[in-house]
């Protein structure tokens, strides 16, 4: 198996468990080198508080074979960093496999890496388009990570993963999506979110300008 | 709802998920206030790299209501250090809430936090016995903060939880226990610990007896 070098992004305001979730994953996959990637090599507040240090910094980075933007937050800042969006778009354009979890999707349409396939929105878990892969939020992440780790080592080193991290989910309540949550819980989980959803339209719009002004 | 102060131990050679796992469900709990407590302040390299800066050192650090204890790796140095083990037992006999996650549990052992109860072997993806919950690794420490969340802020306010963090998990394999996975992967886990597993019987050893010589 070639060496891989995967790399996750690692942005202000971000939700941690995008990235710790998919790098707790390739971490345990042989052969590769597990990167996290930020715009400089200063510590990273995420959105609920967890600081993480990146191991390297965009100037540093090598071209990576597996490239990760988790989502939160601080997507709303990131789309319209010219900076962290060249970065993006240089390493998506460049791996061989590159995922989108969550909001994480809405930086690699900034990027420009959506725009080529006319993307579409979906409710699945996972949606897989050539090389680019886009996932549902946060704990989705691990999912795909295993389900690439499971394309780039084949099935039988894959599988070791989930039993190393005893992956055998037994969530308390089914209320993980809106098709499963209580009703009521799906209209708090809305109502809390109004303002925050259209601060990210916004961001969404201007990010989208940026990009068709550049092509 | 009283406030809620959450400590998750960090220490050097733990496995992250075991601790950004929880951390992402009890961040988003109402009411609840998560710290990252290790010795010293300084970030701390958890078994696969990530680097992870505390919120607070062990000095500082308040009683905790709730109090968490990761495991990993690392745990083999941790319940040998005489500073951290007392720790957690100040920390476990204060708190309402205590868990050990994966191997965490054996610091709790080391702590004399589980000798009361005579502890015994389960398979078991979470235990619960009286005030301290003891669950499978890494992921299985998802599954019982939501549960604990439950408990603290009732059904309704922690449903919110799985739907914010997207956790409707789809295992691209059932490889996640022992009873689930491939026999031959299974053994090749068992043959790839063998040391590890060596390791640690002579370090839990050493801690037990540290712990009668105490009592």
């Amino acid at each position: 198996m070639t060496e891989i070098r995967a790399g996750l992004l690692l942005f202000t305001g971000m939700t941690q468990l995008d990235l710790t979730g998919p790098f707790e994953v390739l971490a345990r996959l042989p052969g590769c080198r597990t990167d996290v990637v930020a715009k400089t090599l200063a510590p990273v507040r995420t959105d609920k508080g967890l600081v993480i240090t990146p191991t390297t910094d965009f100037a540093s980075a090598p071209q990576y074979n597996l490239f990760a933007v988790p989502g939160g937050p601080g997507t709303d800042d990131a789309v319209l960093d010219a900076e962290t969006v060249a970065f993006v778009r240089r390493q998506g354009v460049g791996a061989r496999w590159v995922f989108g979890i969550c909001t994480g999707s809405l930086l690699l349409g900034a990027a420009g890496l959506l725009a080529a396939f006319g993307a579409t929105v979906s409710d699945d878990r996972l949606t897989v388009d050539s090389n680019v892969f886009t996932s549902g939020g946060v704990t989705a992440g691990i999912d795909i990570a295993i389900r690439v780790a499971a394309e780039i080592a084949g099935e039988a080193a894959a599988q070791q993963i989930p039993l190393q991290i005893e992956y055998d989910p037994e969530p308390p309540f089914r209320a993980g999506t809106p098709f499963t949550a209580p009703k009521e819980i799906v209209q708090r989980a809305l109502a809390a979110t109004t303002e925050r959803r259209r601060t990210r339209e916004a961001a969404v719009r201007q990010a989208a300008d940026a990009l068709s002004e550049r092509d």
